[in-house]
């Protein structure tokens, strides 16, 4: 896909503002068939009381009463961070970071999002074990590079064995001493094989926190690569905490979060099981795999009663997907409802089509306009397009896409999933499946031939 | 998502085979909740009749009586592409194309999946009009720069803007002379605005098969690119035409293109209204965003009756995705199919992990075993454990995911394609709904402020 290929050449000389706020527009979420509203905004409220037992434990978070990914905005060791961001950066020119998951993808999100280009330092996610993928790491000069493990619970087999088959490599080229130099951990639990064999070799540890990982974006595991790529982090924080305040509201209707949740439970209810998260915006693009881990992960389980609950979360690009998936959005069954993140500003950036070949049909309307013009006016056809075929959709738009705005986003989206999975009657932190899995994928590997 | 962020460090070591063959496995599409079985054998062939009026269509279009996928990999015109490839890759370092949905996602599919690492002749391809994207082109040195501009009907509004805000830079850089050198157009109508601009600019047009740009990927659309970066598109033809021949079969059993769609048909009906596919191999995770189009725009669109017709096509990337999806997948909703991509060879890939910390529980399993060997043990683990939950799936396995595999894989997945729409009813190669969506940005354009 385009951010792939293109992230090669990619840059941008867009100013980042750092006082962005978030406007959402959510009115088209009570959207029914063909146009009609089937929703009154009175069903939303009628949630609230479903919310009685989780708005005081959204304070209590917020507070730090418990660990939270509520309270990580306030959190006092953002200073330390940034000068020790600073001073890595000043010491290497580049980073890899070893994660997967949570440890991986909201990184990644504020260093595509947020940095800039070409950025300072270059930060660089290896979130797999294809080793088609990784084979270059065995020829990579480190000399400039600093290599970042991050791995909550410590016994992740990915990153184990990416850390692991690459340490030869290292101890070669820099022996015990200088290794230290270039290598840092991010593990919480100290009986992790990682935090272990981080202590034999000597290794700075640095603390996860005792958050879940996809909920860990605005702790040291998503602000340090975000950092060392010359992300305002101050910016981002202030953004989370400004929405943790907004997501305190105990009047639903006030409380963005909650009545986000009950539009779009409200929606699951008459069969829009599927969620499309579209991104107009390739920096913002990855804001949407980072979603759809916190949405999938979060809300894909079983509730007390045993009944299989959740949303599939769809990830699309703008205008990309309209030649790709908005024949099905439109015409295909009405199980789907929409976010769109964009960000306005870009209607005021990029080339201008020259008046040169007017006289076609096809041309004419394009000239004078710029692409971000376009990129804008697609954004509002599509929108436009999905209400007149009566499928319900709602607007987050990030003025400048910048850090203030993001960290606004950020918070937002954990919270709606938090309450949504409180209307659901499933636990948003846990992840009961995904065991079997790699119970069964250690045994496979030890019958597999050495 | 990683594919993007490591795009610039990637590369490969392996092989490619010119003679694989893939290898489908869709004896798990028949199985149903927890575990049993739940379509019989007996269900797909009863299907068979549903085809009748489909199997003359399919020889037809073979043996190239009408325009059709189906003829390209037959076409005469490959020496030429090739030719034309190598002469061009001689005078050029890179080439950039301009393309969006079917006139980019097929050739980025063959050149990631395909070329060799690094390449001899780097391919990029613009698929939308981001500014913050496009923004570099304007600093861009073409000197060593081929551009490729592809629009089946060449009044792509998106391609118009990328291609008519760059061209006074081109201009300004060569002069119109020199020009001509440096572009090529691909389009198909005469009438078209693309192929009038390239008309009067002198540049050289190649004609675009009278083929849906969905289904194009084996014509000049995706040869081209694919040749420039160094791919064996004849052996990929081989593979397509061999590949022609099986989905060619009456019988339904010998048929996999028909079988396979009539089992993925049952489960539809049983309510598995979301076709995952996931790959298992990072250089195949581009075909999931080709699959995609096909498979979206093809089949999400109403019968004769009116009805909503069409499943939803999800990427997912392994192993990444168990630590995203994953959890949603086993407890979720079983509303879902999979169809799992894996190149099996990766297995004997990728560095091994050393004994030295053989003693930690979790580090335990790793010891010896290259990272593609966990790659794969994760790959079997995930589809067993889908298949202990009761959910359908198959494998499609491509022996060193090379180009006679792929070849193949790209001519089941469209004639399957194909196969399903004749069950759902509905044409598979329009797009009736997204018309509307042109219109209705032309007209936002058209009124936004120049």
């Amino acid at each position: 896909m385009a951010p792939g290929i293109t992230a090669t050449l990619r840059a941008t000389r867009i100013d980042v503002n750092q006082t962005g706020h978030i406007k959402i527009d959510a009115t088209g979420l009570l959207a029914g068939t063909r146009g009609e509203s089937d929703i009154a905004p009175a069903e939303v409220a009628a949630l609230a009381p479903r919310f009685d037992d989780l708005q005081p434990r959204l304070r209590a978070w917020r507070a730090g009463a418990a660990p939270s990914f509520l309270a990580l905005p306030f959190a006092p060791d953002t200073a330390a961070i940034l000068a020790r961001a600073r001073e890595l950066a000043r010491r290497f020119r580049r980073t890899i970071v070893f994660g997967i998951g949570g440890s991986s993808l909201g990184g990644e999100m504020l260093v595509q999002a947020l940095s800039p280009h070409p950025a300072p330092h270059a930060v660089h996610f290896f979130d797999n074990v294809d080793p088609t993928t990784l084979a270059p790491l065995a020829e990579h000069d480190w000399s400039d590079t600093l290599l970042l493990v991050i791995s909550k619970s410590g016994d992740t087999a990915e990153i184990l064995s990416q850390f692991l088959s690459c340490l030869p490599t290292f101890e070669d080229r820099f022996g015990s001493e200088a290794l230290r130099e270039h290598i840092l951990v991010v593990t919480e639990n100290p009986r992790g094989a990682l935090y272990q064999i981080a202590d034999r070799l000597g290794l700075e540890i640095l603390p996860h926190p005792p958050v879940g990982g996809r909920f860990s974006v605005l702790s040291v595991v998503g602000l340090l690569p975000a950092a060392l790529a010359g992300v305002d982090i101050e910016a981002l924080l202030a953004g989370a905490r400004h929405m943790t305040e907004r997501c305190a509201q105990p009047d639903i209707d006030r409380n963005p979060a909650l009545w986000n949740a009950g539009a779009q439970y409200l929606q699951l209810a008459r069969g829009r099981r599927q969620s499309v998260q579209m991104a107009y915006s390739d920096r913002l693009y990855p804001v949407t795999f980072w979603w759809r881990q916190l949405w999938g992960e979060s809300l894909g389980k079983r509730d007390a009663a045993g009944r299989a609950c959740g949303l599939t979360p769809v990830e699309a690009r703008g205008v990309t997907d309209q030649h790709s998936q908005l024949q099905l959005y439109l015409d295909g069954p009405d199980d789907k409802q929409f976010t769109f993140l964009v960000n306005p500003d870009l209607r005021n950036f990029g080339e201008r089509v020259p008046a040169r070949f007017a006289d076609l049909a096809a041309v004419a309307p394009l000239v004078g306009h710029a692409t971000g013009e376009l990129f804008l006016a697609e954004f509002e056809a599509t929108r436009a397009t999905l209400a007149r075929h009566g499928r319900p959709q709602r607007t987050l738009a990030l003025p400048h896409a910048d850090a203030h705005a993001l960290g606004e986003l950020i918070v937002l989206l954990e919270t709606e999933t938090v309450a949504m999975a409180e209307l659901l009657g499933v636990d948003p932190f846990d992840q009961p499946a995904v065991e079997e899995g790699k119970v069964l994928a250690r045994e496979y590997l030890t019958k597999s031939s050495k």
